[in-house]
């Protein structure tokens, strides 16, 4: 019998499991004895959080990096083949957005393995439900480029297709590189477009606003330092 | 005080409330007197369901729809202004994704009323995540045309994106169209295009597969037909 590759979620903030995980995808989690993790340390510290049903020492944990080949995931998804589940997770959120998990769960696919996603928290999400912006049509956009001219150009390319097309424009930034981005952001674009910065998302210091540009230019704005961040933008829409 | 407007996750399958409602959103969900929702009805079926503490006529549903104005909105919300808290909640899923409800949280944002919002099931995001696709870079473009020629065109061009960006692109149906929406996207991308078809996600029968374009053509596909589904297809990247 085939199992099934659960893509299981893990905090993002530093609140308790009761506000982000439902009580049957803890229980699944529990049960899993070979886990695929983007960080094994990690991982180590989920199994411990959730109260695994298996000696921490008993459970198998691949780590996922830049250099795993297809052919090492087809190995470690192979007990799945053999009627094992196998548990995905990210080192933060949703595993498989915004993150390389999508490579394990592809091939999975490819081999017939049974897919199941479990809700859990994803601060791309989350701050696009607490943006207000538009919610019908939105991009994400993942790490905007580091050169301070690439980024100018993107930044501007992206509002001039938000304003085309009403498309809300995610994106996110190493925690310390945030100040850089939110500073190109306010430099760059039209002063009435909306600019929402989404902060420490399910954490005790949780901080979402939504203002024009106009009006963050003249807002203490270093709550962000340091803090994982998503930023979101919307064009007034020219039909 | 001010208070704060709770984005609540409501169902989207038929799956019991442990499958995706974390359990401090559902003690929140219990407490709130003043609910926005996108049908009233829907929203009484929820409060029974979850249990709420006030008894059913004594909590305050408003129903947004097309025509609800900006003044309504605010007024609605201005029970928060005095210490209420207020629940949004959609039809299905996360409120302020692919719903009308990002109106209601861009006024409140506006009038400085705190956003709390709940992780929940989003169909959008499960089938991201179980499809495999880029996470990394992803676009909803919401309902596609329905005139056959512009929604030629629109797949068209959303694929051209996707190849050159490494784009994954997200659609959603009205149920009774997906074996038409299923079928241009078959007439009209590339043979090696990935495409995932996720139908009733959450629910008993949550089917989910990642095929090529040319080993869908050769698939019996009729388990979309009227189910809600979501598509999502990425091109071969070209560098």
């Amino acid at each position: 019998m085939i199992a099934t590759l659960h893509l299981i979620p893990v905090r993002i903030g530093d609140s308790n499991m009761g506000f982000w995980m439902p009580e049957e995808a803890l229980k699944q989690a529990r049960k899993i004895e070979v886990y695929i993790a983007e960080n094994a340390k990690a991982a180590r510290s989920f199994l411990k959080d959730i109260g695994s049903e298996h000696q921490l020492g008993n459970i198998t944990i691949y780590q996922l990096s830049n250099n795993t080949t297809k052919y090492q995931i087809t190995e470690w998804l192979s007990c799945a083949k053999e009627g094992k589940d196998v548990g995905l997770i990210s080192e933060s959120g949703c595993p498989a957005i915004a993150d390389p998990g999508s490579n394990v769960v592809l091939i999975a696919q490819s081999i017939g393995i049974k897919i199941k996603p479990w809700t859990g928290p994803s601060s791309i999400f989350l701050s696009l439900m607490a943006s207000g912006l538009n919610g019908q049509n939105f991009t994400f956009r993942g790490y905007p480029p580091i050169k301070p001219y690439d980024l100018k150009k993107k930044i501007i390319s992206w509002e001039k297709e938000s304003k085309n097309t009403n498309q809300t424009q995610i994106m996110i930034e190493t925690p310390y590189r945030n100040m850089r981005l939110f500073k190109s952001i306010l430099d760059n674009l039209n002063q009435d477009t909306l600019l929402c910065v989404a902060s420490s998302i399910t954490s005790e210091c949780e901080y979402i606003e939504t203002l024009s540009i106009l009006k963050w230019k003249s807002k203490k704005s270093d709550f962000m330092h340091k803090k994982p961040t998503i930023f979101l933008f919307l064009a007034k829409f020219i039909k």
